[in-house]
């Protein structure tokens, strides 16, 4: 657990000590505040952050229980907001947890594994602080680097969803495994999908909530978590548009398949066909009749073959006339 | 039936007769409330009820007439709410039903079998009622532990999900048999996931009139009933999830199915076919023609034998060529 | 058509003639009101009513054009409520309607073929009286039971879907037939299931409305409505559940008649497939060859057939390990 | 173009030239009001009218463009509404399209091909007017006949959805150029019901607002108009009710289609497997083996036909007891 | 970048240099603002920009980043609107982008490529001017003009969509290429669909905004806006309806693949059916019993025949009669 002052944006070099975080915050110079960091809190963390800032033991609970909704509940004398950061992982989607606290002189961020990466909005702190002074910009500056991170997550879906139309449409699949392995890609993409937009949703709530009722969150902000949510929304549009198109890669597939069944199916049956009249003229000149006048022509057994060629030739052309080889 | 004194969270020995109920509460300190519990109550033990706390009918009637749905009613002089306990049974999901009868001197808790376990949230309370004095947190403790064990159902639901989609996957399944008995489990874990989204659905929308406009709730309660409609709607939210894997299964095992016998028919037709090809040399060479000079050569038997065989393995090669082998 | 004074609920012996019904109004001693019934009104009936009691002639334009949604509508001076009683006849579910008129002093209630069944809502009145005298606990009564019999309804289709199921899973349905038999009973019960929504949605807004706005609805009453729009989503619920489960049934059976025609197919094909073999070796000895050392042999017929049955026997060892038969 | 003044709801004989419709506005005595009514109106007509009315140019420039959604647009002056009358023509669903421009003055029906018939609502004029003199009445009795003229397209395209319910089940369909006919008609009248829909739901939304805040509208007005949206909810339920008919049909037809190609291909399957086993047999009786005693015996023959028959008879039985013939 | 002051409409000859844009609008004369237009504008431009007009920093940073919803957003000092002009180019839907920036003194569009045209609108500005002096209907003619292209849009999707429709029901496909092609066309199509429907939703409710709370919008406009509204909804039912006919033609498509494999199985396996018992005649006259009395006969050998073309052509015609052929 790391906790430093941070004046205009910039937390300071010296370290506060956790059981002094308490006197920390009552000793703060006017304009700056007090960050709180800390990776996979244990009990005793949590414990003595609570003592110390005064945090509500609901919030404190929710943060030992982990995985809750994207969520911004007011508390007295200070907010908590549930974050759910998204990256994608070697399996897939990864999802994290950041849980925030703040007040008017800190701020508090609980991270758990796989660990979210601030550093990228604690940059932006000093610029953003310029603007609008106070833990509400760095609580946005946070917030928005999460966004940014469903955007590119929404990316990398729609390249993959792609990538398995195009495997849809060029790859000719013949044995069933290719195909077991495309159901599990698209099942997998889905379900990054259908995740995705279970935590975009609530955040949507939660960033709506914050540019209405926060005292945090000075007018001159508004905008920005406005802006915040509109990039939040065209997110959950385009990660609808991945779970369309995978909806339509499945219909195809199952077409295609039965298409195929249909193509392979025709053209066996009908050469089956084509060698069976050949096989019933052969029965025919093997019957043992004493009178079959053809037997002892001497120009029988080329002109059976003959026949033979002849049915199968006319057989294949018709088939093909017909579409069905 | 039992009754009991409440005081500071914790039940008295010393039993009230259920006949004396009404005297009391009327006899009850400051900060003390009566807690009435049965199981499976008689229509005699609800009518004294009645008439001992001054009940509304309707409230009695629905206590009757059982399988409500979960709800939150404000009577005059007292609350009434229907909640629905879930918890997993051996025969799937098990729907419970617990009646909550509250006002400010008394609790009324009729459960009905499958009897739901109060013991847990009686536990918490004591620590309550030191936050909290009163019915309402009591009232709160109880719903929290319902909402708890939904998210525990719901995790069980989860579970029985990926293993099915493990054995769509993973199976071979050749026989009917087996298909039947996965689509049966399937259909029933379906129920299940609709089943809980019905009682869960209207809980919610119960909690919220018990946050909004219920006496018995001081405002220091709503933050906890705030944090229950969270778990609750998590619960909802992977609860559909779960709905949503189903509907994939199912498409995913008709896609299956469909492929199984595009390969199956595949293979059996390719079969039949490079045996018709033989079939038919044979047919030749068994005609009775006078004039066939193959069949005075010494060698007409193994060479058409071996045409026989070249034959099959050309087809055979061809066949595994384009896929249908 | 018949008219009563009701006096504490009970409707008195002695009719009212139709062409006196405005002055019978007019004449009532405080608290008791006069219910007007009819079966079928002829046009005339109507007119007569319309000028006696003074009702809009917007609501008689609807009783006479019949199947009209079910609603409620306060015109000035009365209440107009229609009601679409439902039944489960021979064919199905039976739609009645049922149109009411109230005001404080009157009650019509004009009832269609298929007849709905009033007594059991008359024989609560004088009950209800008691607690709100007046036409509205009349009202009440009636809506009750119209809803109480909309559950009985949908507990019907419950237990037929149930019975569909049964069928579907414990079946082994080898005729068409039977096939078409059952798609038509999936449809019917999709349709009354249909129709059972198509008349409880607007019948809960009509109530809804009654609650809220209604002059006849003493406050008493209120609890009371809601307990029915509590019924009525609960019988929506419940129908909405038949629905999802028709809709799983048909696709089960869908994936069930592919899944026959799979194995159905594949066992012939195989069958097939076994029988060529023994076929092609026995053209083999049939061809007419000079030099076939076999056929001179004297165990070469029987060896001929052996060949033949171990063939055949390979290939059935062989497809069942494959699962093909 | 036709334009009289319309003294109590009826139209008088002597016409009003085009260019002195301003000045017959503006000499109407109390009560009276002017009707302009023209079909397929030139961009000249619509000119004067603007001019000597003082219409909105966005009203005028709407009736150019034709193809309007249903709407109610109050302008200043004057309001503008877009209706869509629905008949049934030869080739389905006829769309045409009626733009009322309306002010306490005067009413302006512009009709376009295919043009709607206004005689009826014309004659509800007198009546309406002793009830609500003025032009809103006579709004009210066109948009009347307007829904009157839906409910009737519905009902065409339910007994049309019956028809083709029954020829699903009732058709022994075996050529694919019926199916194919079968398909257009579905796809015709599904195409049908959702122009019904496209046109239905934006002219209830015009209707509330006509009864909520349209200065012409008296409140005595206000249930009539409220009556005609109930009567479009019910068009509007009855065609998805259409709809979802029209999509079980096509549901049900793919799975019969299924079923009868399991039905066919099984039975011919079957025929095939039981003709190819005496077909082993003669092979057999056939070979040249020079010891095979039964070719020799007298009996062989009639006993080798016999076991032909046997065999086939076997199969056949036992095809048909496993429900494969 | 250019830069014109517009006077009653009309944009004048003499430029404005971009870094004298400040002074320009500082120094226009009252009913006259500054147009300033730029396509693909680069950082430094709109660095510029940003400091002469006093942009949002929010609004500009939305520029840079490209691909956002519509929206409309009230900045102070002036306006920020993002348009997504819609056209049809070669490979489908071609989507442009368009930010506007507008006060009362100012209006900037900046363009980014495939660059959208805005003359039409600009020829309507000095009409417009008339009418209402100022930005705001300058506004109003750009966005118009949008939706318009959208209408075009959709009107060009719909006959894309007739024409596939056409192609399902026209077409005897026969090779999978074209099925291919044909899913490739549908799929491109609903894409198309989809994306208009994206980029119309956002736009709606940036029309809804600006007509309800945008300072540039005079009484006079609101009703030009709301026309707009309509237009815009009228597309997007127009193309819901697009969307639903690709749905159904995917689902005719899959019907008829099933249908067509139906047809050709069952015509195939039945030929192979009809030749079967010939083979199995010629078979039995194959055989070499020493007893065959009919192989002695003269007439042996052509009845033999004449039996194999009996039994033909009775399967034949009994095949035709159940419609197997």
């Amino acid at each position: 657990m790391e906790a430093h002052v941070v004046r205009e944006g910039t937390p300071q070099a010296d370290d506060v000590a956790p059981d002094d975080v308490g006197r920390a915050v009552a000793g703060l110079s006017a304009g700056s505040w007090l960050w709180v960091d800390t990776v996979n809190p244990t009990p005793d963390e949590l414990a003595t952050l609570q003592s110390e800032l005064g945090l509500h033991p609901l919030a404190v609970e929710d943060v030992q229980h982990r995985d809750q909704r994207a969520k911004l509940e007011p508390y007295p004398g200070h907010l908590f907001a549930v974050l759910r950061p998204l990256s994608i992982g070697q399996h897939g989607l990864a999802e994290s947890e950041l849980f925030l606290l703040a007040s008017e002189t800190f701020l508090v961020t609980l991270r758990f594994d796989p660990e979210c990466d601030l550093s990228a909005a604690i940059k932006r702190w000093p610029v953003l602080a310029k603007l609008v002074p106070g833990t509400g910009s760095a609580l946005y500056a946070i917030a928005d680097e999460i966004v940014d991170d469903y955007m590119e997550v929404v990316e990398h879906l729609e390249e993959k969803a792609d990538t398995l139309e195009g495997r849809v449409f060029g790859a000719i699949d013949r044995g069933s495994d290719k195909s077991v392995h495309l159901q599990k890609s698209i099942l997998r993409l889905r379900r990054d999908a259908v995740r995705l937009r279970r935590h975009a949703v609530p955040m949507r709530q939660a960033l709506d909530r914050l540019a209405d009722d926060s005292p945090l969150m000075e007018e001159r902000l508004v905008p920005y978590i406005r802006d915040l949510t509109d990039h939040l929304l065209r997110t959950i549009e385009l990660n609808d548009g991945v779970r369309e198109v995978l909806t339509t890669i499945v219909d195809i597939r199952m077409t295609q398949s039965a298409n195929q069944l249909n193509e392979v199916m025709k053209k066996l049956t009908a050469w089956a066909g084509i060698v069976l009249v050949p096989t019933l003229i052969a029965g025919i000149y093997g019957m043992n009749f004493d009178h079959m006048p053809e037997l002892h022509s001497t120009l029988g057994y080329p002109l059976a073959l003959a026949l033979m060629a002849i049915s199968g030739v006319v057989l294949y052309l018709n088939f093909r006339k017909r579409g069905w080889l």
